[in-house]
């Protein structure tokens, strides 16, 4: 993996990656000609124990922006600069214009709650060059090369004193609020251990006391026993439909040994990663043969805790459950976080498996 | 209050409320053909440690029919029978014909988690015969029938042995996946008490054991001296959107002495959170000037615990952070639970306290 480190002219950072040495980029561009001062705060929750995040420059972002302008493409016109500069690289990352959590955080406002200042990074993954690719259609040494480059921002963000928690995702789709087609992840590190992993820890912590055993290891070969509800599996990885999934369409994706988190995985385990990866997309695509909308989440342990505990998954799962509807989350998820979910997850993995387009896809 | 208890030829308990007393009806219609035999299991969460509902049929169930058919309307051709008889009532209230949770549930699959029928209930509560008329458009008294009937529904379905928890709530629009337009909302009875609750007096309870207070009292007592969050009260109820609120748009309603559920408000605090609940839901409509979809969830008390540190209010919150503009729950949300919200507390609470079309609607 080879990199070029460079500074926009408002101060962000952008990081460019390629498999081959590419020639030195001169100049990184930015689409804002306004000074980058961001800002946020963080509130506490009292009722529900947890920290919301507050930027309020956020409302005025980019939306579905017209197609003659796509800040994630590289700058053809210098009239109208981009994020990214021409060059011979492959996937590039840079802070977000509109960071909900940034390292520049400070002078929480007084309130009744306590408050503190949205420190930590939002990060902008721009997966290709080309506006029109998805993940899924990209070479396998693309997706090796994506899963080195979270590896390395899991390091450097970890390695950061404002950061406890570093989450690379990506969305995908209109349907959840995606801004930009051109195909992108972001990573978030966040100063605290997020309620989603501290919960699971608790009873991954809870599980290990009363059996002496790991809970993800457990999970895992439970799932690899019951059959039913694999999608894929290799000889590093199974991917699978949780048997209490609470989404229509989920797969979670874990290694088969204990890993913390990206940096960890062996390069048998990032090649296989890269192949199932690209195999699940195409299955979720394939499923109702629209492109799938869905979140991507990867798991990792936190970087300070747990890390003996805590088991590296990609949590993947759409709001689509049929084509043509959507599932919502109304009042009782909302509400009383209680999910309703109307399809067996056990449908869903043999829908999943059986999915016909996925050797169209990958024969094409 | 006056109500006539009817049973559906499928079996279904119907009631009827009505302020005044009113004429015997004598059948109650169904639009279902099928012989009524849901059922439903839940499934255990290992590492969200929660409870998920699984009822396969509702897939099917009816999406967006055609304005010809209203299922929730007064039968007028008994050719095609509709849920509802014709009759002088205002309210109504009938079990869902593809209920998540019904005591009817039984013999639950087995599985590498544990599972239990999905015991319970869930119930349509139709607000008026009118298709057309919208909550905040009903008289007061209207209102004030209706939170009987929740109170009504909370005291039946509470004194079932399979009942933990009752939740009555409203989803409005289509953005929250709303599928008939007729007035109405909804009644969710758990065998258990719903995570969201649990989390809640989890707080309350460590809040009482360090300070020996009441942390809903506590909260209450905070926004009402900071002020600058109210959104409208009274005599005996506070609105406000809370200092850490995780929605673009979100007012919670609290009475302003300790009530553990609706059963208990006195008659004077009945009449005047109906007054208030309008109110509200005024100001969600007049903010963008368009009918604003919205959850109005009512949080309790168990059923058979916490009473004395439960403390009955409403949060009512909308996914609209701007006309044509929604919140999506995506990767931070959706995947590590922690919520960004573009709007300050403060600014929202402004912009609904301003809100001029309040005045004209309820001067019209």
């Amino acid at each position: 993996m080879h990199t070029q480190v460079l500074t926009k002219p408002d101060g962000r950072t952008l990081i460019l990656y390629a498999r081959e040495p590419f020639p030195a980029v001169a100049d990184a561009p930015t689409p804002s000609r306004d000074p980058y001062a961001p800002n946020s705060h963080l509130r506490w929750h009292p009722l529900r124990g947890e920290w919301v995040a507050y930027a309020g420059h956020r409302q005025h972002r980019t939306f579905l922006p017209p197609k003659e302008f796509n800040p994630l493409a590289v700058t053809t016109d210098p009239q109208y600069p981009t994020e990214l500069p021409p060059g011979r690289y492959d996937v590039a990352v840079f802070e977000n214009l509109f960071p909900t959590l940034t390292g520049l955080a400070h002078d929480p406002p007084a309130s009744i709650v306590e408050t503190k200042p949205g420190l930590g990074a939002c990060e902008v993954v721009v997966f290709t060059q080309d506006p029109h690719a998805t993940l899924a259609g990209l070479p396998l040494w693309h997706l090796e090369l994506l899963i080195e480059v979270w590896a390395d921002r899991y390091r450097a963000l970890g390695a950061r004193d404002d950061v406890q928690y570093v989450f690379p995702f990506e969305n995908r789709g209109v349907e959840v609020g995606v801004t930009l087609q051109h195909p992108h992840g972001q990573i978030y590190a966040y100063p605290f251990v997020t309620p989603r992993t501290d919960r699971m820890l608790e009873s991954a912590r809870r599980h290990l006391q009363d059996t002496g055993r790991n809970l993800f290891a457990d999970v895992l070969a439970a799932e690899r026993r019951a059959e039913v509800r694999i999608v894929a599996s290799g000889e590093h990885w199974t991917a699978f439909v949780p048997a209490a999934a609470r989404w229509p369409i989920e797969v979670h994706l874990y290694p088969n040994r204990q890993v913390p988190d990206l940096p960890a995985l062996s390069a048998a385990e990032r090649d296989e990663l890269g192949a199932l990866y690209v195999d699940l997309l195409r299955r979720l695509d394939g499923l109702f043969g629209v492109p799938m909308p869905y979140v991507a989440a990867w798991h990792q342990a936190p970087v300070h805790a747990d890390r003996d505990l805590a088991w590296l998954h990609l949590e993947l799962f759409s709001v689509r459950r049929a084509p043509g509807r959507l599932k919502h989350l109304a009042g009782s998820e909302a509400g009383m976080g209680v999910f309703l979910n109307d399809i067996a997850p056990e449908s869903a993995a043999e829908a999943l498996r059986l999915t016909t387009r996925v050797e169209a896809a990958t024969g094409g």
